[in-house]
This record gives C-alpha cells, sequence and structure tokens, in this order.
C-alpha cells in the first residue's frame, strides 16, 4: 500500500490513465472511445490498419510504402540478419542500408503474413458438442468440427492460409486467413549498437535511447509487392497527450487466470524460476571472470538470462501488488456473485474454483520434482533429455500415444537436428553443476531426485571427500554437483554432431543402448518423470484447462463481448496515450531526444571507458555523424497503450491512420500486465518515427529509403485512400 | 529479499559498493582507506580541507578562491538570495551574476563559520560524574561541565566561538572552536529553474541535471577576506571509479538506534508522518483546483510537502529491506554477546534493550493523541498552540521550568514574532479541515481529544445536518471538521500582526484571557497536550534518552573509535568513488551532460509544453545561450560517499585536495541511511564543477569569476599549499 501511497503523490492530474484492452478488430469499445477521445476508428480505417498490418514470426510489423517496404524491430529481424550476413560480414553489428532497391538482399525460408480474412464459426464448433458430452468428449469434438473446418476452407482455392484461433477460452471459434509472402528481402538495419543502446541494462526501462527498427521489403513475383494498404509515414508532429493505437499480435496473457492460480504464479512457479536463474547466472558470472573466451561466452549466456529474468521480476511485483491482487480478487467476487444468480452457470461452473484450487495443491506436490528433471542448465544434458523423451514417444504404439501426433514427432525431431554444438563445455559444465546444487539443496540429499542426478561416487571421489577436510561429504555414497557434472560433460560424446545424429537415426533402440554417460542419466530422469508428468497432466493440467474453460464459458455468457479475450498471438488493436508514469521517484518525460543518446553515452565514459561490457558504445559511423544530426529530433516515447510480448514490431498509428512510431518494449511495470492491467504505470516503448528518419538520412546512408517512406506520406488525405 | 535478488542481478563487478562513515577528522580509517585506494590522507591534507570548510546555516560550503569565495548550493543561500533581491526584482527567479566585486550584494545577518581548532574533553567531563551517581544525576553533572568548559573558553581572547559537542552518544566529549564571518556577499546564483530543473519531482532522484550552487564572498573589515586554506578548483577531469572525498556537515543519523526503535518508526511513527502529509496534500491539491492564486498557492504548500514525503519514504524503504534490518539485528545481537562478557557493562548496559523497548509500548500508547495535538496543518492554529505554550511555560516559576531555560524562552518567542501573516486563508483552512478528519478518523468520535479539536456545533449546524440527508452526524452535538475548520479560521484575528504581537506582549494573562477562537482551541489543546507530554518526557524521553547511552557508552567501551559517531551536525569526512548503482531497471549512468538537460527539456515538450506546473522549463537566458555551450560538459554525477541532510553544500574533493564537485542531494535509495547503511544503493549526487564554469563562462556573465577560480587552480601543485 505504501508504494501506491507514493504512485498516488506523484501521479499529477496531468497523468492519464492507459487504457485497458487488446481488442480484437471486430469489437473495438467505440463508444468507450468516443467518449474519452471524441473519436474511434470507423470500419475502413480498422480495414485499412488490418491489412497493412504484417504478423512476422515472433513478433509484428507494417506495411509503411507502396512499393512493399515493411517495418518491423531490429530485434524481431535480427535472426535474419544474422542469415544473410556475407560469410566475411557481420550484418547485425556492422548494420546494413542497401544502396538501391536492387541490393537488397533475400532472407531464405522466411514467411510474412497478413489477416485478410476472418470467419466467427462459433455456432458450427458449438454444434459439434452434444448436450450432456462430458466436458473432455465436447472438447475433442470441437476441436474436430475446427480441423474440419481448416481443411475444407484450405481446399477452396482462396490463396489463403487459414487458422482456427480460439477466443475467450472458448466463448468463440474463428477461422483466420493469411495472406502469405515468402520473398522478403533485408533493405536497412542501424547497427546493433544503435538499435540495442544499453542492451539488457535498459531493456524493459526508460528514458530510453533504442533505434530498434528493420526494413524489409516484400516481393512477388520477383518485383516489390504492392500492398492495397499500408500505413503512410507522418509527416505531422507527436505530443503527450495525442491518442495513438497499436496494432499487432499480442503472444499470450494469463489475465482469467483464478486468484489461486494467480497466487501459486506468485508464490511458487516464479519465484522456482527466479531461484534457477539466479544460480545459473551466478555460476556463469563466477565462470566468466577466468577470462577471455570463457567472459564472452559469460556475458552472451548473462544476457539471455537477464531478459527473461526481467520479465517474470516485473510479473512478480505486480502479482505481489496488493490493488492488483484486490482487483483479481473482486472481479472474482463478482463473476462468483453473477453465476449464483444463475443455476444453469452455477451447474456448469459454480464447482470450478474449487477443482482448479485442489489441482493446484497437487501441482505444488510435483513442482519442485518436476523442475529438477531437466537438463539442469547444461544444453547438452537438455539435448539428451529432449533425445530420450523423443525416442521413447516415437516408439509407443499408436494407441498408446494420447495426444502425441505423428506431425509433432516430426517437429522435435527437426529441433534435435537442428541442434549445433556447443562453443565452451567448461560453461556448460558449470551450469550444470549449478543446476545440480539446486536439485540437492531443494530436494535434500536424500531424495530419490537428488541421487539420480547426481550419481554414485566412486571410490576416489569419496576418498577425495575424506581428505578435502572438515567440510563432510553432502550425500553418503554420490557425487558432489562438482564431480557429477564434471564426470559427465567430460565423459559424453553428445557435443558431436554425428554422435547425435548416429543415436537419433538408430531411434529408441540405440539411444536405450547407449552407454553415453548424458543418455544414460537422461533415461533415468526420463524414467522418474513420466509417471510424474503423467499424474500432472491427468491430475493437474486436464483438470485446470477443463474448468478454465467452464469460467470462461460462464464469463462470456454473462459479460459478452464487453470485454476483449485474452491475447492468442493473433491480431489485435490497443489504444491510449502518449503519456508520463511514474518511476524512480520521479515523473518520466514523455520523449526521448537524440541529445538523450549523446549524454547517456557520454555519462558513461563513451567508448573510450567502455563500461559494463559496453553497452552504452556508439558505432564510430554515428559518432562521425552524429554533428549533423538535428539532436532535438525525438527519439523514443512512452505512452499508455495495452501491449505484451509479441508486439514487438507493432506500429504507432494516429488517428489519421499515419506510422508515428514503433513498438519495442514495455517497462518493467508493465510485465504485470500478463496478469493484471495497472494503468496508472503500464507502458509501452516506442522509436518514434523522427528518429528513423533522421538516422536514415544523416547517419545511415538511406535517404533514397527515406524518400519513399515520404513520397507516401499523405499529411492531409486521409487515412484510408490507399 | 527478492529486491535483493534483483539488485544483486543488476550489479555487476564493475559496481563499486559505498564507504560507509562520516568520520570526524581525527579519527579518518586512514589504514582501510590506504588498503582499498593506496592512498589516504595526511595530516597536511586533513588540515587544509577543514580549514577551506565552511559551515553554513543549514548546510555547508567551501572557500574556493584566494580572494574568499565561497561555494554552496543555491538552495542553502536561496533564503539569502530572497532577502537581497531589490524590490522589484526577484534575484531567486531571474538569477544573479556581480558584473564586479563592487557589485557583489551584502547578506543582513548572515553568518558563516569555520572549524578552527577541536579539543578533546572527554576526560574532563566524564569526571565530572562521580561513580555511584543516579545516571540522570550524572548526565545533568556532565552537562554543567561542558557549559563551564565553554564559557571558560569564551573568556580566553581566541576570537573564536565555542561550542560542546558529544560524539559517540556520549563516548566522547568534545569543544570545537569556530571562527565566524559575518559580512558574506552574493556574488552569482543561476536561475532557480536551473538550480532546481525538475523540482520536487526530480528531487532525491537521478539521473539528474540540476545546478544548485550559488557563489558568495566573505569579507573582513570591508576587504575580501583571504583564508589561509582553500580548495584549488580542478583543472584536471573526473572520471567513474575515481576516489572522491566530501568534507561537510551532516545533520543527524539514528544508525545507533536498538532494532525495537527502528521497527517502531518502520511500523508507527513514519507510517503517521506519511498519513498526515498525504491528506494534507490531497486536500491542498483539491484547493488548487480552483485556480489562480489558489493553484499557485497550493503548488508552493504542496513543494514544502513532496520534499519531506519523500525522503520518510525513502526512509521508508531502508527500513522496510530485510537485509538492512537483519543488518541491525546482527550487529545488536554481537553487542548483547560482547556485553554478556563483560559484568561491568552488562550492570550498565545488559537491561537497557529491554528499558528502550517498555518505553516504545507506552509511546505507542501515547502517539496517535500527541500527534492531534498541534496545528493540525493550520499555520495559524500552529501560531496559537506555540503562543499558548510559549507563554504557559514564560509564566512557570523558575523552579517548576525543568530544562526550560530562559534563552530558549526566547528563542521561541523570537520565532513567534517572526511569524508574517499568511497569504491564503483559504488554504489554510482546507488544511485544517483535513486536520481535523485525521483525528476523526485516528482517534474516533467518541475520544476526547476528538471533541476538543471539533468543538460543539451550534443548534443550526446540528440542523445542516439533519437536513444534509442520509448521512449522519459524525459525532453527535460537534462539528464538522468543515464547520469547525470554517468557524476557527473565520472567527480569528491572529492573522494581523498587530494583534499577534499585542497577544506576545501581554504574556500569559492576555493569552489566558483572549476570546480568539485560535487561542481558545489552543488551550484546551495544551491543557490536553501537556500531562500527556510529561508523560511521554518521563516514561519514554527520559528513559529511552538514558538507556541509549548506556548502550552507547557500552558500545564505546567495546569498539573504540574503530567505528564511526552518529551524525552530529559537525565536521566529518567520508570518502567513496564515482560510481554507478542500479535503480529503475538499470545502471544508473556515472555522470550526467548538458545534452541530457536538453533532453529532459525537450522530453517534456520545453517551455511551449510547460508540462507538470513548469517543471523542466528553462531560463530564455539558458535558451538562448546554449548553442555556445559545449554540451559534453559533465553536469552532475552520482558517487558513494556517505551523506545526509546538512551535507548540502559540501565539497567534493579529490585526493589532490581540489574542489571537483558540489554535494547537492542524495538518491532516494540513500534516504534509508538515516538509519542504515546500503552502500549497494546509496549515492549521494553532486554538480560537477565543469558544469559550473561552464555555466558561469557561456550563459551567466560570470567570466571574470571563472578567471578568478582557474587563477587559483594549480593543477600540479600540492593541495595544501595555501
Amino acid at each position: 500500500m505504501k508504494i501506491r501511497a507514493l504512485v498516488a503523490m506523484l501521479v499529477c492530474a496531468g497523468v492519464s490513465f492507459a487504457d485497458e484492452g487488446m481488442w480484437t478488430f471486430d469489437n473495438l469499445p467505440s463508444a468507450q472511445m468516443k467518449a474519452k477521445y471524441g473519436w474511434a476508428p470507423d470500419q475502413g480505417w480498422l480495414d485499412s490498419v488490418r491489412l497493412a498490418s504484417v504478423k512476422f514470426p515472433g513478433g509484428s510489423g507494417a506495411f509503411v510504402s507502396r512499393d512493399g517496404l515493411v517495418l518491423t524491430n531490429h530485434h524481431i529481424a535480427r535472426g535474419s540478419i544474422i542469415r544473410v550476413s556475407p560469410k566475411d560480414r557481420d550484418l547485425v553489428k556492422e548494420g546494413f542500408t542497401a544502396a538501391s532497391r536492387d541490393q537488397e538482399i533475400k532472407i531464405p525460408n522466411y514467411e510474412l503474413r497478413v489477416l485478410v480474412s476472418t470467419l466467427d464459426v462459433t455456432d458450427r464448433v458449438k454444434a459439434a458438442a452434444a448436450p450432456g458430452m462430458a466436458p473432455i468428449d465436447a472438447d475433442k469434438a470441437r476441436k474436430e468440427r475446427l480441423g474440419q473446418i481448416q481443411a475444407e476452407m484450405a481446399k477452396a482455392d482462396s490463396g489463403l492460409s487459414f487458422e482456427p484461433v480460439t477466443l475467450y477460452n472458448g466463448g468463440e471459434y474463428w477461422m483466420y486467413g493469411y495472406k502469405k509472402f515468402t520473398d522478403v528481402r533485408l533493405v536497412a538495419a542501424p547497427e546493433l549498437q544503435a538499435a540495442d543502446f544499453g542492451g539488457s541494462q535498459d531493456n524493459y526501462t526508460y528514458p530510453r535511447w533504442g533505434l530498434d527498427f528493420a526494413l524489409l521489403r516484400v516481393y512477388e513475383n520477383g518485383e516489390p509487392y504492392r500492398p492495397g494498404n499500408f500505413l503512410p509515414w507522418t509527416k505531422g508532429g507527436l505530443k503527450a497527450g495525442d491518442l495513438v493505437l497499436v496494432s499487432g499480435h499480442p503472444g499470450s496473457t494469463f489475465r482469467q487466470q483464478t486468484l489461486a492460480q494467480m497466487e501459486f504464479a506468485r508464490d511458487y512457479t516464479i519465484p522456482a524460476r527466479m531461484r534457477f536463474q539466479e544460480r545459473q547466472k551466478a555460476a556463469i558470472q563466477e565462470y566468466g571472470k577466468t577470462g577471455g573466451a570463457a567472459a564472452r561466452h559469460a556475458r552472451d549466456a548473462v544476457w539471455g538470462i537477464d531478459n527473461g529474468y526481467k520479465r517474470i521480476y516485473g510479473q512478480l511485483q505486480g502479482l505481489k501488488n496488493q490493488d492488483n491482487m484486490a482487483k483479481v480478487a473482486k472481479e472474482e467476487s463478482a463473476l462468483k456473485a453473477a453465476l449464483a444468480e444463475n443455476p444453469a452457470l452455477t451447474k456448469k461452473a459454480g464447482d470450478s474454483w474449487g477443482q482448479i484450487e485442489g489441482a493446484i495443491k497437487i501441482h505444488r506436490q510435483l513442482l519442485d520434482q518436476i523442475l529438477m528433471l531437466d537438463g539442469r542448465g547444461s544444453a547438452l544434458l537438455g539435448y539428451a533429455v529432449g533425445l530420450v523423451r523423443w525416442a521413447h514417444d516415437s516408439s509407443l504404439p499408436a494407441d498408446k500415444r494420447k495426444d502425441i501426433t505423428d506431425e509433432s514427432l516430426k517437429t522435435r525431431r527437426d529441433a534435435l537436428s537442428r541442434q549445433q554444438n556447443i562453443d565452451d563445455v567448461g560453461l556448460d559444465t558449470v551450469r550444470l553443476r549449478a543446476g545440480l546444487q539446486e536439485a540437492l539443496d531443494v530436494l535434500g540429499p536424500q531424495h530419490d531426485i537428488a541421487k539420480i542426478l547426481l550419481g554414485p561416487a566412486t571410490p576416489a571421489q569419496v576418498l577425495s571427500f575424506t581428505l578435502s577436510g572438515p567440510k563432510p561429504a553432502p550425500v553418503q555414497g554420490v557425487k558432489t554437483p562438482e564431480q557429477a557434472a564434471m564426470d559427465l560433460l567430460s565423459g559424453t560424446k553428445l557435443n558431436d554432431e554425428a554422435v547425435r545424429k548416429q543415436l537419433m537415426e538408430g531411434g529408441n533402440k540405440a539411444v536405450e543402448a547407449s552407454k553415453d554417460p548424458l543418455v544414460a542419466l537422461a533415461r533415468a530422469i526420463e524414467a522418474k518423470a513420466r509417471p510424474l508428468r503423467r499424474q500432472l497432466d491427468e491430475e493437474v493440467t486436464a483438470v485446470i484447462s477443463e474448468h478454465s474453460q467452464r469460467i470462461a464459458e460462464a464469463r462470456f455468457e454473462i459479460q459478452g463481448k464487453s470485454h476483449y479475450p485474452d491475447a492468442t498471438n493473433t491480431l489485435r488493436l490497443t489504444y491510449g496515450p502518449i503519456a508520463t508514469y511514474p518511476a524512480n521517484g520521479t515523473l518520466m518525460q514523455p520523449f526521448t531526444t537524440f541529445h538523450g543518446l549523446i549524454d547517456r553515452y557520454e555519462g558513461w565514459g563513451g567508448n573510450q571507458a567502455a563500461a559494463e561490457g559496453e553497452l552504452w558504445t556508439l558505432p564510430q559511423r554515428w559518432l562521425d555523424r552524429l554533428p549533423a544530426v538535428n539532436l532535438k529530433t525525438p527519439y523514443n516515447f512512452v505512452y499508455a497503450c495495452d501491449t505484451v510480448g509479441g508486439n514487438s514490431g507493432s506500429p504507432v498509428i494516429n488517428a489519421k491512420g499515419e506510422l508515428v512510431g514503433l513498438n519495442f518494449d514495455s517497462n518493467m511495470e508493465g510485465q504485470a500486465g500478463y496478469y493484471v492491467y495497472d494503468g496508472a504505470t503500464k507502458r509501452s516503448i516506442a522509436v518514434d518515427a523522427r528518429a528513423i528518419t533522421e538516422a536514415l538520412t544523416k547517419v545511415m546512408d538511406g535517404k533514397w529509403i527515406v524518400d519513399e517512406l515520404m513520397d507516401a506520406a499523405a499529411p492531409d488525405a486521409p487515412a484510408a485512400g490507399l
């Protein structure tokens, strides 16, 4: 409550609250918007924006020129930029700007999608479940019906690719039809150090100076694609208080979870993940101190951990916020009260909260054990566990496979095949040691699983315990985590692609016969994990799934579409103003500028000091060319839209339908939004469109691209005139 | 613990921890410093710095030129700048730079002091207390002896002014001799909006762009004073990791409190203060919405509240930090364990923790009542209460006055005399209403004190209750807070200086006879408060004082001077590196620059938007002249020294004894340092010396002053060659 008091203190009358909701395009709360902003999009606006929105693998983007330029985040395109880099160049590090259209580089095996048609198939799907069916059978029937509809639509010669979408946890079923684009070329991307200035430290924070953009171009039949709809680049300004909208693909949210589920996440699952990551990080950093390549590898590994850690840390803070939990409790009470007045719904879901609580109790008993039965931080042990599991599942007769389809087995096999050798077995060893130590500490030395993971000590190891002084062996007759990790990773041959290939081709028989110590341990892990997983599936996951759906259906019957559905990695629209928020004891400025980029660069001592792993250094080209830049140009801004992961690369759009910014992050306070929406502090972070054109023109040799973008811009034209 | 985990995550190897301790100049931990930094000041360095250090009313400063220029904070000199402003000009708003020495403006009634001599009188003072004396008598005897010594020294013709200093809560007694300067003139000060850029919002935060400096000059006999020692202005650089030292006058800290005392502050006294301030602020803001003068007055009042609120909020966060409290508990346990091995000390203080806990229980019972018996947020009621208390105390016969000296009565009378009429009785009314409402809510409507504060309702008021609808009167027969506040402040004549003067001159008789409603209420408040205060004095304050001293003496006997004493508003030295710290989800940059000033200005929309009450606007002169400024010049920096309030204006000094910065604030995380020192996050904030010279030269027309400062600077000369 005291933090709330401070927030209350800092929130002046001028602070606007964010507008909750990731709305489907068919169901925007127009009346609400009009009441607050005096404006809401009409159908033309919505259609234009939807057709200009592009779905990326793992993110979002938008058409921004008549000739098929697509804007997204550098961090969304990064994998592609790596893949198109010539052997002798690192375009991620160097940046890239095509000198002209014919210099654009084709990205292999890349696919972008545009949502062209949406069809509500709720009635047909719901009709598949006969009244009186057992819930589990009803669920299966609905899934089959969805599959039938999808197959039917695929047969029609629409040129579209269809995907079923379940909204409101089963309140609605839709079939979304996408137009796919597979000839996508890299046009421009700044240097990583400009795109990701501040790296993992500045990730999820603000004020911020990230130029996290990349421009690609879509081709069709070898020619630039001319999209029917694109977002004209704004020539106008943008200021605090202005309304903006974001169109994109938020991944998934858990806002419909019950209070008990959120408390379980708060008290058990998130802390357990944090504990694992903290221990892994500490071990990696210790290893990194040995210097040289180890330091480099450690830094990369830490980056990977920090990124996820900050996010769940933010989620945890949100779940620990008493006001947030009170909001969830209140909504839950209201729903239960509404149920109580409706016998049919009471019959359906009245018992569901209790059922979910029961399932959570079982989950709690299983949690620590199941968590320890994985790769324990080691990439190679993780590979071995995946291999054993795949081989075992593949060997099952069809009638014992349950939900395991041939396709899912193929996907898993493909993933295993793509696994590359690791660079640093030393790093893998210290990570495994930390993971084994965690298992020992969490489960206790007498636990079966601890004994399986550590394995019996050799006589020499027992002797070394005895000789190592006053510290007794942690478990009679088993290895220390250090010894176990050393023995496993010095003994394995799995870091050899040929060995892995051989095992995979040999299937379950070869895997069962392998004497490789990691494969042997993985077999033991899987033997222990299998019944636990089965129990988890049957007594926890299935129960929660069933009753979550019952609650969702009851909620949907009561609320209808007055609410928005949880995020499902499908196209949504969210809106809100450019707005400050209270953080770090003050109010955050709505915009940053190039001046601030220099301030943060110089404030850390610049390239000369290269402080904190060079996080705040700048490419030499930037230092050379910044004197020509208009330093007052806005760089990033914060705004009160409701976004989560998956919205990366989403266009930020003004009411005229113009592109004014590029969403690339949200603040740490906003991570709570996976569970609960807190409008006072949740903010999204965007690159200002003006920063992109200024950088392209003055730093990145991309004047011709800006000309293309600006040619398209029509400041006084209506948004949809495309 | 989870916050700690994040801190641990963010703290990379490069983050230096602050060095704890506000050391007296006779007892610097030189061995510790040498071990860590390879250097420690020698006696010459210490003497030079001490003699260059200047004590300001409410703050610190230093001589920085051969001709007596003294550097301090704008916010320390602000009251003086107001006083020297000509009738038609506001030099606080406009800024001021003397065109030449003869244009410097003399500040009336101003006194600066330099600590010239320190004399350890511990033996003489301790000898005053005979063995076996009751503790309360021993305390009195020691105080008398201190007074005797002070009187003796005053008689000697040293030209110095002597003050007793108690260190280590009675472990040591000293007599400090100060040279006083009373001819002090204003030389230069920037505009408030540059000095206090970001205002109350950016107060206690970082990154920061405050040019919080003022330059004064000391004169003697009408000529610029030539100090024997001053700090030469650095011509060299300063960078992250560099060791700096701060010489200044930290006000008071509570680090020696027992765990029970800190828990009481955490759970009761600080939350109660926050509650009062939150309610006051809400009422003031509501009032401010009426616009015009009310908005201005409300803003000023809110500023005053926010400043204090942020500080205690930071303190509370520090006390809620489990690691901090664990540290206190651990130190307390260690001390108790050491005591247990020493029968003499056990006899002295073994019981003292328990005694303090008992006193705290009583304090807890009295707290809410005593807190409500004050001015309740109203300046005029506050004046009336002070008047009644002073008049009553003055009327007491000498033998009943206890600790009340003639001098303290005179001081109180002087303070009452200086009280000015208030500008906005409307504001005072809403504040009083909020204060009365708080009393009603906290004590309940049936409590005696609530009844006293609200007073009996008139028949018309009772009727208006009845007519006002379903909401019943909160207390049968008493006024609502709103009615009470209106009646009191519309009926009083106290906002007339003549009336106040008359009452004061009439003494207790006039005050007792006054029919002024505020005076009448103040009499009732005081009649109720007097016995409660007596109980507090006897059963709480005296007990805690006695036993705190016993614990302190035991601690001092065990630890000696290996530790530093709590701050006592006397000269101390602290040291540490320029260092980042984790906040707002990332790492704070060690320095800021003029670029960042522009970034924060533009990021809020500049003077045109004048956002959030113009907090981040800039004077027109700055906008006109910034193009000529070297924007990469460092502006502010953070460093890991152990400072608290009172250190405002302290010089930040490098190992060569040069002035490199000017302390003006510490971060919010650092406010915990009043109770517990947390080196991971506690940081002091300074203006970089280079920002001052750049601004004086390029913006403030102060080239001649920079010439004087630079003339004095001798980059390669030894520090003490003065």
